[in-house]
């Protein structure tokens, strides 16, 4: 004991790559999360809370085969040696907890999540190592009426949080059509695909005509780097490219490229028989394009899901760190993955599902001013007179069982500017006042702190003396006296 | 990628100790922690949410000395080979956070943080590794105002989560009246005040004549084993006893027992003033004795707080696993601990709060039918005819934009039982029906499944065909037939 007191002092300091969040930014995202969850809800989808710590081998990816398994997740091993670890996303728990319940949970099987998931990489600006996902899965449902079900929902959501319509657009692409244009093209060999696959996936930054090079015998960089092309000839490349530019004024005429970019492909007709079923189902509920467009040059995820995929952006610009304008961009994304539960079970079971960046969408709102323009602070009953501490509780009661939110100042009550000073601090919009002259007389002191900071800032002396911040109120007024005050406000 | 294929399947299991919740679980609880943080918001108690990983150095209590720190925490190293782990309270992490942003938050600080917690710990049956918390502190307030505005702020909680009045109870006790006995006792070496301490620990469990016993020569237990004393005197160890006995008819008569037990200590008096002050200004706020009450037996957390110590209690009786009636017990406990920041600024600063345990208030309000009862799936379109999946679809949109929940069956359709069946582990109350005929005659079969299953279990032949539990209504009344049907449920 008497060795722990040399102890040098820990640093109080937030982990490296983590946050804390104070206020109105735990409120509205909590706020979020609950519109988020009535949508879902309405749509048939159930609540799911896994815990936080799964089992290195149930998240499979990340397997240890050092000493210490730190290839992006915080891992430890447990009393038993086994090694455990924070889970890095909501989708491996579900497939986990779906192999694990698969007999007792309805089939198709809808689930929403929501929570933080944890990844162990570089932090940067931005980029924490702990953020919110919510998700939303069907598990079960091999039909692509869940992907048209699932772009539906995400459209509702986007509008419900706040987002109007025009503001965001949900795209659609799918694998299979991809699969089909690389049968097209003649890329058979494993390794080659995955060589295309990288290529498109840099369609968003290097345009057409990068892919075209990048495709070809190779491409210079803007920092004068040359990358070596995949050293396909224009022939070959020509497919890929019709697919990445295939979108037409409307989904028919999309459609009727893809068609032509897939060639003779059987996967590549299912995949296009797949995005018109979408279109045709969305379209039957309303959803047109200025909603959700299938958009072949969508290319995010493309290697990761196996059949339709989709992203939610936000359209409208903002301007970035350098006070260039920019589309904000993508809030969301999803897509169809078969093999869920089969590292589990050996049995395929087909799923689609979303997940929402809630901590983005969070901040399109704020950049927009759609969220967070008016916090306000507590109503401060101040303290005049130490022994009246029991009349300042009974004032406060009063004040919240009006529905206002109030506290008492709990500080050494000493020096009164401390006291409105903290009432500030606190962007309170009203402050009580009561001493022994007020008491005797039945009377309060009744401080508006919005108008009393304005005032103070920008009024001439005449102005000052016209419109008074401060009112004195019989005892009984109390309540209504700062109700109108606070009505002002609103 | 050969090797890993031929590695054996992961099991799909929960960690050890830890829990998947699913639906009402976690709807129930989001509901319980947002009308909570509605109540503490209106005290003027701030929303914080800090990361759930803190350096070991700032947890404190855990500090690693040997190679890995696992006495109650999840931890392991990071890349810089500091400890890192995981939260084991809320406390803690506010501790850090206080300290760390002190310049920039008000003075006292209220805040509320709710959210879960980790304890590696052996689990047992109802003790998980991972539970929720749900705190609300006073940071910097001395005053016993502060003590006294979490009694009534707890109160008030329990009633507004559906504790009524009369089923529970909060008492309140006093560290410092403790110290003034142990004074009065001369009992001031260090080791004996702690044998002291933890002796009156199991006051619950072994009562006064237990406790008298141990404090003197010892005690043979229930299980034969004989139990060592402190080895007080008799008449030293009366003023402890006189402490945990001085509850009397009103809080007037407990506190002049108290002043009776502590003799001519300082402290203790400080105490009794304290626990006076409480006393008056819950009354004042309306808080009579049938919420709150000065209550000296009260011993948890008197080890570890230096001040006012409160418990909250629910007094109803339930059940336990053997059948035998007990009271439901405590759901909440709290009191003033003054070196909350001490350890990283040297700097003592007082604070008080309060913690609830949510998944025991739920598992609470359940046991007496107050939450719970009433789980109800969506209304299920079925799908007669695969080629109208968009059809179903508009009906769906229609009974969701009405404000309904509402899915299409999304499986395989082609045995129509099994859309039943789903309906039915859905928990459905309606299935909507349509197939050619339906569709060419602009009619829709709405089923009311909850009658349908009474029926199926009570109802004789004459009754069934009394009481249909299917109906046929125009294409165009299907929304106001299903509600009428939700609304017998209600």
């Amino acid at each position: 004991m008497a060795k722990q007191k040399k102890a040098p002092r820990p640093k109080a300091q937030t982990p490296k790559g983590f946050r804390d969040y104070f206020g109105a930014e735990v409120t509205e995202r909590a706020e979020m999360l609950k519109t988020i969850a009535g949508v879902y809800h309405q749509y048939g989808f159930d609540a799911l809370e896994s815990s936080a710590v799964e089992t290195v081998e149930a998240l499979g990816k990340f397997l240890p085969d050092v000493d210490r398994p730190n290839e992006g997740v915080f891992a430890w091993q447990d009393e038993d040696d086994a090694w455990m670890a924070l889970r890095y996303d909501l989708t491996a728990p579900l497939a986990r907890v779906y192999a694990q319940y698969r007999n007792d949970l309805p089939l198709p099987y809808r689930r929403y999540a929501m929570g933080p998931v944890w990844r162990n990489e570089k932090p940067g600006p931005g980029r924490y190592r702990q953020f919110y996902q919510c998700d939303a899965d069907t598990v079960g449902a091999p039909s692509v009426a869940a992907d048209a079900e699932i772009c539906a929902m995400l459209s509702d959501t986007l509008e419900r949080v706040g987002i109007p319509r025009g503001d965001y657009l949900v795209r659609v692409n799918n694998r299979k059509v991809l699969n089909g244009v690389l049968e097209a093209m003649g890329v058979s060999e494993e390794a080659q695909a995955a060589d295309v696959l990288r290529t498109i996936d840099k369609f968003d930054k290097v345009g057409e005509s990068g892919v075209r090079e990048l495709l070809g015998k190779g491409r210079l960089d803007a920092s004068g780097a040359y990358i070596d092309g995949v050293g396909l000839s224009d022939d070959q490349a020509e497919p890929v490219l019709a697919f990445l530019t295939s979108k037409g004024a409307d989904a028919a005429k999309t459609l009727a490229n893809l068609r032509d970019a897939i060639g003779g492909s059987t996967v590549g007709a299912t995949g296009v028989d797949e995005l018109e079923t979408i279109a045709t189902l969305l379209d039957a509920g309303g959803y047109g394009r200025d909603r959700i467009e299938i958009d072949p040059s969508v290319v995010r995820g493309l290697g990761y899901y196996t059949g339709p995929v989709f992203e939610a952006e936000l359209t409208f610009e903002i301007l970035d760190e350098k006070g260039r304008k920019r589309q904000f961009g993508s809030v969301s994304g999803g897509g169809r993955y078969d093999d869920l539960v089969k590292r589990f079970t050996g049995q395929e079971v087909p799923a689609t599902g979303v997940s929402i960046g809630v901590d983005r969408l969070l901040a399109a709102l704020r950049e927009k001013g759609r969220i967070g323009s008016s916090v306000q602070g507590p109503v401060v009953v101040t303290v005049m007179d130490k022994s009246r501490m029991a009349e300042y509780q009974t004032m406060v009661a009063e004040l919240r069982n009006a529905g206002i939110r109030a506290e008492v100042y709990l500080g050494n009550p000493k020096n009164f500017g401390n006291q409105l000073k903290y009432a500030d601090k606190r962007q309170s919009p009203v402050a009580v006042i009561a001493g022994g002259d007020e008491f005797d007389a039945g009377k309060v002191q009744i401080k508006d702190l919005i108008l009393g900071a304005k005032l103070a800032e920008n009024a001439s002396l005449e102005e000052w003396q016209d419109r008074p911040s401060q009112y004195e109120v019989a005892r009984g007024d109390l309540v209504a006296k700062v109700r109108e005050i606070l009505d002002l406000y609103q």
